[in-house]
């Protein structure tokens, strides 16, 4: 597994890929791998071609308050893990290559990136697309992996790869879940072990509203307020937001369709979390 | 020839090209082609590969009461002299494929594209940048050809590339101007036969700045006085703006250096001009 850390390099071994007619999967993280990462470099494996999964902790997508100083780190554990996937090559850049001293330019992605995290986080979106287009043009993959976890995120680069016309095939992972429901995350790290119960709330949450669907309810109104209750009822959680929206446009649905997501953010103790679920699971494929 | 009016089939047409290990130099343009733009192509059959024009007027550059709807276009005139040169491909893409209905990207670039034409067309560069990223993911040319005619254009897009990483050469091509030294533009089918003869007014006043810089002035201040009295000396053109920039920054030079910048606009008629002269000529190279 090539360990490259400079842009120029990466930059040349993709050239070099490319020219020998290999295909290549990109893996973008920020690192502290857990399960749901591997399970998206598995995809890309499965794929074929080379898999080269990027490490960078991004600024620019973190708000001023927010946890970017603390974000959790371990290179050495990140390296053993993808070195036992059998991937071909890490990209860990230094901030200093992806964002120079005189560094100016943004790609900003309206539509599915207002309201919800894009809310209450005003510059994340535009962090994340930013330094996804740059690794894109560093990497040339003719396939890149996000995680649905992130299902906000998700919206926003496919509609930001279909608006540029980036030559890429966009592959979500379905989000992977502790034994208990609780939503895998770099962050969860952050939860004590009574915070890390109080946490589940979410997951719940959710699968109320999933139920109620099931049991015949349509109105994203009613959906949203019995998902609410149950976060209300929980006194050591703070609501961010909760509601059931279109996938694509993350707008809120009215009438609740089977393509639909409920998605939610809390915050517990010291973290925030975001978690989401299909209404209807397999309706949708995920390979869109 | 190969004359490409769709999206999918340039991106296809591109595969192949680069499957086969072939390379690609691209020529944006606006259409209504002169000299100027043919000079760009020659420079890139020069260079080997495949040459590809692109024509499209596109509107997220023009802001409201600009020329949008009645910028010259000539399409049987284009293809022909693009046919004559040889080339292999023009793409030219509908609107409604570059933008359709939920469209919501933009690349933005500051820096070089704040002050001057960035201040009097302030969404100006924000659709040139968002437009080039465009093509360039769908014509992944390996050199781009851009006039330095538009000298805070190649600033803005050379600045664009750096920050995020596009693996593409920026060649920069000269100025091509009539005998009588205006500047070769498709603008310039605006101006009546005594606006041309008014219009020389800029080049003047460019050269003027020249003469003095080359007599030993190096004051970007009394350099920008001298050029602004042979505009202000001429009764039927109003001044947009002149002054002497660092190339890179387009910032305003305090002392100026050889690779600097003089650049001008001037509105005559009912037509914008723009125009730039090296400080130095031939110092600063076109391939950077």
């Amino acid at each position: 597994m090539d360990i490259i850390r400079r842009v120029d390099e990466m930059m040349r071994w993709v050239r070099e890929r490319h020219a020998a007619g290999e295909e290549i999967g990109v893996v973008p993280t920020m690192g502290y791998l857990h399960e749901g990462h591997l399970s998206l470099c598995r995809l890309s494996l499965a794929d074929g071609g080379h898999t080269v999964a990027t490490i960078f902790v991004n600024p620019t997508q973190f708000g001023p308050g927010e946890d970017l100083a603390r974000y959790p780190r371990d290179e050495e554990r990140d390296l053993k893990m993808l070195r036992e996937l059998g991937i071909s090559a890490v990209f860990m850049p230094t901030p200093e290559q992806v964002y120079p001293p005189d560094y100016v330019t943004y790609v900003d992605t309206a539509g599915p990136s207002q309201g919800w995290c894009g809310a209450t986080r005003p510059i994340h979106f535009r962090g994340v697309t930013t330094i996804v287009a740059q690794l894109f043009h560093i990497t040339q993959p003719n396939r890149a992996y996000f995680g649905q976890k992130d299902a906000q995120q998700v919206a926003v680069l496919k509609q930001m790869v279909r608006d540029l016309k980036f030559p890429i095939e966009v592959i979500v992972g379905e989000t992977v879940r502790e034994p208990d429901g609780l939503a895998m995350s770099s962050r969860n790290v952050y939860l004590t072990a009574e915070d890390r119960q109080v946490a589940l709330v979410i997951s719940r949450a959710l699968q109320l509203g999933r139920s109620l669907y099931e049991e015949g309810e349509r109105s994203g109104e009613r959906l949203t307020e019995a998902m609410r209750s149950v976060i209300a009822a929980e006194p050591n959680v703070r609501l961010d937001y909760i509601g059931v929206v279109n996938r694509r446009s993350f707008r809120a649905a009215d009438v609740v369709l089977p393509m639909d997501l409920f998605i939610g953010a809390i915050y517990v103790g010291n973290c925030r979390l975001i978690d989401n679920l299909d209404v209807c699971p397999k309706v949708y494929p995920l390979r869109d």
